[in-house]
């Protein structure tokens, strides 16, 4: 199924290969000397199986993609209470560097905004911890939720702390309003590395993952994060990770996402996948232009879209039945990427020991090409292990009244039997 | 199963019942006069199952829950580019009765706010439309989601009619700026009455329900609304539905939704539940105080969140085996009160040819007090119908180490076997 | 004095009278048809004397400008309290058309915008006043601020009720916060009437000067309105008067100010003018073009700033002595526009029995050429008389070491002793 | 005249000497600890005169009241356009301590809050100046504005920097969008110092004066600053200098004014008069609040006020006459403080030769007790030069059909010339 599955990954990248719209982030000069060109794409299943495509190698910093991450550190070390008391979580329409402070408590609004992060940095390890000691935690962390050990940049980390004056006046805002404890420089200091610790988009997806599968990382099976953190970090990053036009956002992709400027953009499906991307010509509001469109391309091609009915009415197989000499998949609800995913899987557990399987399609409600291509993989596969097989698919949701592999189609069960 | 699901919606309300902060809405007369008292909760899910406790048969009016159904009527009917041409998608933090135009296309920001909400009552049957032809364009919409006829309660129209200052104000704004065409007074008169239509929670879960499976009824089968526009609503009501503390709102409750002055509160959690509430007193922001509590503790209880992992694995049947005289149901996922259902409908659809039968939840994540007693019941039916049955679950998710009903438990399904 | 202060008018329309950028208003019908080539302007002096040029006798309609007028009858009527409890003073950024209430109390925040503006207008005559009546009341306090009667272009009206959406929007949401107890129409009614009341420059500049004076009408000496009436009326034009840039208006040019949309501008410099323009193209922010660069004309070369030093250093003339033959005219200060007529009214008052005079210079701190010409006007009319005139000049503020007509120079008095 | 003066002065100051709101500010360690009893207040007239009661030797440090000063010096040594390109001008609703960066082109929005009195501070002595060459260019500036040698308060420098958080958050955003190029910490060094120079409340009323008298050193004669200047530093004083509240405080005390933390007061009222108070208590918007209400307390008794028409209808005295045996004082206008000042300085000036005075106050339109007061105290110095007085007072503006010291009244001349 992985090269089914990475084949279709490529084409998403060959769609937006060519788009050169946007820049490389200016402002940080070690970024600003980065190769624009490297297209990456990786995906992280809730099995933990990794679909990844292009330059998949590529290693480049987190920056504000950390954001969400460092949040879920301090959530599960200080507990939400502790956390909500210093940043709160309310949507900012304002650009990614400007000040937020709430204007009654002087809390930074939420933790994707940068006020925020440097205070969420903060709060790990606790106050009184060095920048050293504060880092390696969160560089641990985040390796444990990559299932690799991560690293720093630290030319990237030195190009930053020369250019770091928004963020040295948002520490001294925290300062005076006591939000954070430590000296201007050191919180900077310490969330600068942050920002520069290196991924893959491998790394992402399944950072991303274990996010969304509730904190139980799925290389590894290592529960890292309480459900209740991994809530929190994603409903924070659907209503504030895209700075700007967040409800658009939300409506037209409907993937929680956050970006960072060195060309990352990473996103959960919550139980479903992580997702990421690297492309570094960023637009006007700091987002990967290539990357956002290849959500896009996701959300609109899979149905991976948070509020899509799709692939939540439960298990898109309904029941296996054994009559007589057939074997029924009786299938439901809608075939896109996730679905398709589960009925392939049911296949290969389940043991098939009569000589003709139908697939019963009359439940399903609908289908995207993704989810198409699956399924006739799969149907390709039981064949092979010398099965005959037909489809009743009244509604023709499978896409074809005829396949050329010589599987049946019906409209009825009685039909088949009939064959 | 009903009784068992009921009796837990009873314990919550129960729960509530003598909460008495917040007051009746006393802007509006005719609903100044109402009994605060009455208490509902129902709950519809995506097979079409309704659960309704408490005053589920007391008609209130939607207020501002029509407010998400009329836009999903809107996009229907004028298509998604048209309607958002029109109206914003973006939160506002403003309270609901301010102008929220925005500051460079005075379009309303959201349809959620009464000027949004006013253009885009406007939208529908056309701009020439009358107003009798409107309502009853309105009005016929909203009966198919609900699944029987609605009306208009006219005494409330007339009521509101009377103090509809803020309302006129905003329509003659939005005609100052081309938003709307057609006279202020009818344009509030238009959008009154469709405030005015009159439901029971069981409408509201069904109508939500319909949202949350893409715009299919689940009474009736009909598909009344393209997936996307389902999509496009309710992100639309999880970014702004709930006023001020939307962030919070999503990362605490985690259930879209939308409420009414009058004392009515609808969720939805897409691909699962239509859910909604109806208690008269509302807190600042204009909600409904029990409403909203009893939306917590489901949100708590029973893991309905939208950033769950719980209940987005995936099937919680991993596969079902006959092995000899056993047949094995392989769970797996988090035991919520979703996984649990279909656990129930599985095991209700499997012919079980063999005497013994074992639950293997060694792949169980993770339970909760609703999934745990809803997959005990189904042990419970499974020996009534002269089974043996044993549960594999070293974790212990299930919760006890010995049933009382003589269900034995191992660890490994070895363990089984020697028993 | 007067055509030499008329010569000097005529100069500046002339500097401005090809000026055409701007357009003539188009929002309100009516007001769309109008030629745009008119040209005027006007000043009254605290002495009750009329300059005036160009188009002069051409009536328009007085739109905001009869803003800050009604609300000194508001003020003068019922009291400083009663009205601030009903609209702030604060300055508003937002454009001449937005909603502008305060937050907290949702007052208006000042009389200068339009909610302000209705709201005042509700004040007079009591809140139980027909339109009829309150149109009647303050067409009659406008008349005698004036000095003759004025009307309503009822065309105006008629054609500004037909595009009212936006005040009609402010009204009702006025009403719905108990701002204004009228019906909405009969409020946007009663305030349009008042916007289209007729007017020339002269009798705006008469108006304004009523404020200028502290209340009393500079040609019938009638009190109209108390000193703290106008100081108020005053400080709230400066700070609101011109819409967006208020702090930018007040720096280079220094007058408060009210324009209208039909082209007219009026200010007032406290203690001693009133100003008044009329040309009907507009600039963006809804304010006269070249009535705008007709003030800042005014403002740079008569000094006539409301932070100038110059005109305010108490009396430009120090005293006058009766040296043996000599009468000595000892000058301090500024010679601006009002310095310099203080001049040649002193000049024109003091019986001069001896055959000399002589103007001591000394103090004289600066002077304009406004200033300097007219001096030298009221030197060549004593010399007219008979006298020997001779001027001290150490500093050279009269301009010329040398004057034309005869009148010597001198760096001491005691030089001129020697001649 | 001063004793007079004085006196009613000290009137003033006992007034308020017991209203003890407010609190000495304590944000800064060294203010925290300083006296709160302190009570003075100086005033400094158009002609050098300084009056001045209480503790006005005290001195304490500027704080904010050094901006209308740093901006003056800038604006003199840099040019209005240079200095208007990166501060504007406009009103901020905003506290003393917040952002206030114009959204658009990231300037401070004014000199009067911080992040503009940084930015201003910076163009002094040119951006590659040293912060001991830029203090002491400032130092001495301020120095030459005050008539005497400032110095810097290292104790009040030395603690402000321990507690800089705010500035070094202001001078490090203003750093980020290029408005200043000097790092952070030399900026706010800079700044700091400029805050801790010294002054008593006399030293403010000077230099108040000198902005007042458009630039020309009272005390001095010495021109400091350019009229424009003045005018540009009082118009933002006068929208900006108040913090919140400026347009009621513009309407209700009509003063420009700047406060600082230390508990100083400076207005200036153009033309006439520099200000200042000292009394460290400040109330919540950082003002002194026994200041506050000394300014108030002027402003109604002595009609002190920008927008007042009295003091600003040219001279009080119209002319002076000598018919036979009598010398006649025309006087016209308002009898305040300043217009009685000029009646005493003119009859000061004349060489009354004839036995008879008659003070004509036919034009005489209002007064106040100040000026009544004052008038008296003239006439009584008249009658001990052996002159024989009376007075003209129809309107009975002089208080008193009778004066206790034999001056006569009468209602027309002709009346006195029949006594």
């Amino acid at each position: 199924m992985d090269s089914l599955v990475e084949d279709y990954l490529n084409d998403i990248l060959d769609r937006v290969r060519d788009e050169d719209d946007g820049a490389v982030a200016d402002y940080i000069p070690e970024l600003a000397k980065a190769d624009a060109t490297p297209l990456a794409l990786a995906m992280c299943t809730n099995q933990g199986w990794i679909y990844s495509v292009g330059d998949d190698e590529r290693e480049f910093t987190m920056q504000s993609i950390s954001k969400p991450f460092a949040y879920a550190a301090a959530l599960q070390d200080c507990g939400v209470e502790k956390v909500i008391e210093t940043v709160g979580m309310e949507p900012s329409g304002e650009a990614f560097n400007e000040l937020s402070l709430d204007g009654k408590t002087h809390r930074p609004v939420n933790p994707m905004i940068n006020a925020g992060a440097i205070a969420v940095n903060q709060l790990i390890n606790g106050e009184d911890s060095s920048v050293d000691d504060r880092v390696e935690v969160i560089v641990d962390y985040f390796s444990r939720l990559a299932g690799r050990q991560l690293t720093v940049d630290e030319n990237v980390t030195e190009s930053e702390t020369g250019t770091a004056d928004r963020n040295l006046a948002l520490a001294h805002m925290l300062r005076s309003y006591d939000v954070i404890v430590d000296s201007a420089e050191d919180a900077v200091a310490s969330y600068t590395r942050q920002c520069a610790i290196r991924v893959t988009v491998k790394d992402l997806a399944v950072m991303g993952a274990t996010l969304a599968l509730g904190g139980v990382q799925p290389l590894t099976g290592e529960r890292i994060l309480e459900p209740l953190v991994c809530r929190q970090v994603q409903a924070v990053m659907a209503s504030a990770g895209m700075y700007d036009g967040a409800g658009k956002w939300m409506a037209s992709v409907g993937i929680p996402a956050k970006s960072g400027v060195a060309g990352g953009l990473m996103g959960t499906l919550p139980g479903q996948l992580g997702i990421a991307t690297f492309s570094p010509r960023l637009d006007e509001s700091g987002n990967s232009v290539r990357g956002a469109k290849i959500f896009r391309a996701l959300s609109e091609d899979m149905g991976l879209h948070l509020m899509s009915a799709v692939t939540r009415k439960g298990s898109s197989v309904r029941g296996i039945r054994t009559r007589g000499r057939t074997t029924v998949f009786r299938l439901q609800g809608g075939l896109d990427f996730s679905g398709a995913e589960e009925f392939l899987t049911a296949a290969e557990n389940q043991d098939i020991t009569t000589p003709r399987v139908i697939i019963d399609a009359r439940r399903v409600t609908e289908s995207n090409p993704v989810g198409r291509r699956m399924v006739k993989e799969g149907l390709r596969r039981i064949r092979e292990n010398g099965k005959k097989v037909a489809v009743v698919d009244p509604n023709n949701v499978l896409g074809k009244r005829r396949f050329e592999d010589g599987t049946r189609v019906a409209t009825t069960a009685a039909e088949i039997d009939e064959q």
